[in-house]
């Protein structure tokens, strides 16, 4: 526990102090519940303080529920450490599999359907830049209440993004939000009643299904498939019902992976036109994109669509920092919307933001970032093949493949992974109607870890020992799929 | 503008990096509409590029809304400019006084009235300082999601400063939120559906009153005395009522200042019981408080006060830093609710605030700000008496002072005002039924600046020549109450 001083010269006491460097200690190293902590003799000369004083504070976090002490053998991280106890026993009764991997320590074990990119992927010096350059030249951004509709600065750097996409915009249009799901909350909000009727993917986004269960619509759900959402489907539900809107991922999307054809783009914006329903374009994986792909937003004439993005993905899902597009009355009232339940966005993470698209940073961070996740997906796709995984589809970008390894369920395949080291979440949730699902997500961007490769192996070894069941190196999908049925 | 440089290595065009670096200089040095900006030659001689690049560079920023061109006299700052058309044309049209000093520019005028401390009071170098740390050390708050009720380490603090308030809690009680707005609407959407009936405070905060209005609730005033809500009033209301809250400040109210006194805090928590509503506390103010002070959290032993309070008026008010403390059940409840709703708050500046509590820089940097609010109170109280000014009570402490000076009206204080270079907002918003008022709230902390001074003082002279009026140096209140009736 080398990582902090106590001193008598300081305002706290001993104490508090050692309080205080304790809990650092096991944040920043992540000690893991169960662990031991030094002796009181060892910390107390280490720390040069009395045992007294140790005492003290083992006793203050046993008493906080951090730590616990057994009887002769000394004092231990507690189980659920303060910080697992929020994440496990106060962990929301969400019916999504997303917050599993949000909550759960994974320290240990390899999230393999996690939703970001893995630690060594991120770039502190990049992002560390930026907000050691806001906070030393940018007192107010530091300090000051952000205006209604977000930093100007800001919006005006996503407006020459947006143009670059081929979406031509005025920055009145543009919304500042805290990420993707404070925007669907405010357009939720402002645009939807108790008993309206809305059209949504499955599978899909469940935090978005949350939202909207908790808002009292009622949800249609349409198959997403290759091509984007099931236009059949969608076109009968069109004789019977009169949705408000549509939400939707072109690119990349949650969880599957696929975009959107430009037919069917094509098609959707006919029908909302049609059927007078808006569609609400969420483009959380926007700037994984690498090369042409198609938006809606950039086909719209007629103010049917509404655009949401964020940062989120690329740069830090910490920053909370994401934006959404539409005609500049509706932002109007939603940026009013927005100051009345939260007082506005953080100005200085905006400026961050600002900043770091401004001086072209964030466009060669993604850069890099997308020639890792094209390396990754291509490999991905390869393994999941030669293992005989069925793929959903084969996503041109992003971080998602949609897959399953027929004739395991997601019981057998999760009880494999744990054997790995590997967490997985389970398809259920992804299905408006929480369907029993064998797919599952996985993130091609840990995919070549090797926890994920035994995983992999050890499946298809054991299929292999199945009678009538056989891997083929070559993924011979057919026979998979025939067993699965 | 020397503030940048341009340079062909850059990924970006010449002439974007022109654009970027004007707008830049515009925020930074907050160049104000109508001021010209450098000529075509200077600014290419300048940045050592050519004519057309500058001209390519502002003709982009008159077509963003930036600039103007005036023909033969070159390019000028716009009116309103793209910062400000957020900050008057966009903005919402919220019935609160408290955003147009929010949103306007402020730089020319003093701002009399506004909810915060002044530029040269902020301490960038300590706050500064947190954000360094935490993006050095702490990668995982600049990067991860946080856990739905918030970042451990910030509650623990959290926990500890309840303590030293006496409002003992548990942990899983503390939810942190983006600042109290956000935690006010978390609260209305958990407790209340519209219809409901809720007891308000009036003059109150005007956004609440936005706030619970959107949310379709019906609103019951109490007037707000010098000693807390008008308890007669509020057992007159309860006797035709079932409200199913009351929202208060019981320190530092805004915007009249005043405190409640125990007995009231006592009568309030009894009618709480008996009449079965809660109490929800909206403690903003809290940190700049300096000695003993009552807060209902205090007293309460049965669950009837959820308690709420930030950071925003003592660190910073871009940081987005609240929480709220309640039964650890219905936090539960709200986390999910703030999870669906928004993926949660910010780790990187909860860890910043958790940086600054942890080391002892918070409790320093409080104790400069209330010795500085201390002794401007005092001096904005004796000068209010002298100029002959009627206010509503004698805070004892905080930011505000609920003041009037009759025979005035708010409309020649704002004349008088504006003349001397002093911007006022109304008192009326503060009122729930928009009542024309006379009352306005001064923020204490730019009560001494000259351009105020000159106010009072032209004020006083314009009063002492109207026949029958003479402003006593003494302040001879009951002679200007009776001019104001």
């Amino acid at each position: 526990m080398k990582d902090f001083r106590v001193s008598k010269d300081d305002e706290l006491s001993l104490t508090q102090q050692l309080v205080n460097g304790i809990c650092r200690w096991i944040e920043a190293r992540r000690i893991r519940p169960g662990t031991r902590l030094p002796s009181i003799r060892q910390l107390a000369r280490d720390k040069q303080v009395s045992h007294s004083r140790v005492i003290e504070a083992y006793e203050r976090l046993v008493s906080l529920g951090i730590l616990e002490s057994r009887q002769g053998k000394g004092f231990f991280l507690a189980e659920p450490l303060a910080a697992q106890s929020d994440d496990a026993a106060d962990t929301p009764q969400v019916n999504d599999a997303s917050w599993q991997p949000l909550t759960q320590p994974s320290q240990d074990r390899l999230n393999l359907c996690c939703g970001w990119i893995p630690d060594a992927w991120r770039e502190p010096q990049v992002v560390g830049f930026a907000i050691r350059q806001v906070t030393r030249t940018d007192p107010d951004s530091l300090f000051s209440y952000s205006s209604p509709l977000g930093l100007p600065l800001l919006r005006q750097q996503i407006q020459q993004r947006l143009e670059r996409m081929d979406v031509r915009v005025g920055h009145e249009q543009i919304l500042t939000t805290q990420g993707v799901s404070h925007a669907m909350d405010l357009l939720v909000r402002s645009l939807l009643k108790p008993g309206d009727c809305v059209l949504v993917e499955s599978p899909g986004y469940p935090n978005l299904f949350n939202l909207l269960q908790a808002a009292g619509v009622r949800l249609l759900s349409i198959s997403r498939t290759q091509d984007g959402p099931d236009i059949r489907r969608l076109e009968a539900l069109l004789q019977e019902h009169r949705p408000r809107c549509l939400f939707i991922n072109s690119m990349y999307h949650n969880p599957t992976g696929t975009s959107l054809r430009p037919a069917t783009a094509h098609r959707l914006l006919q029908l909302a036109e049609i059927h007078d329903f808006h569609i609400i374009e969420d483009d959380t994986y926007a700037d994984l994109h690498n090369g042409a792909g198609i938006r809606l937003a950039s086909l719209d004439s007629q103010n049917r669509v509404i655009y949401v993005a964020s940062f989120s993905k690329t740069l830090s899902g910490s920053l909370r920092v994401g934006y959404l597009v539409s005609s500049a009355d509706q932002v109007r009232r939603l940026a009013q919307f927005k100051s009345v339940t939260s007082l506005g966005t953080s100005r200085f993470v905006e400026s961050v933001v600002a900043t770091l698209l401004g001086n072209g940073a964030y466009r060669k961070l993604l850069q890099r970032l997308r020639e890792r996740l094209d390396k990754a997906m291509a490999q991905t796709l390869r393994h999941l093949e030669a293992y005989g995984w069925e793929t959903f589809a084969e996503p041109v970008g992003g971080m998602f493949v949609w897959a399953r390894c027929a004739p395991f369920g997601f019981a057998r395949l999760n009880q494999v992974a744990a054997a790995c080291g590997v967490m997985l979440s389970s398809g259920d949730a992804y299905y408006l109607d929480g369907q029993d699902s064998d797919w599952i997500r996985i993130n091609v961007a840990y995919a070549d870890d090797p926890r994920a490769t035994a995983f992999f192996e050890r499946l298809a070894a054991e299929r292999d020992r199945q009678p009538g069941l056989k891997c083929s190196a070559a993924g011979d999908s057919g026979y998979s799929l025939s067993a699965a049925d």
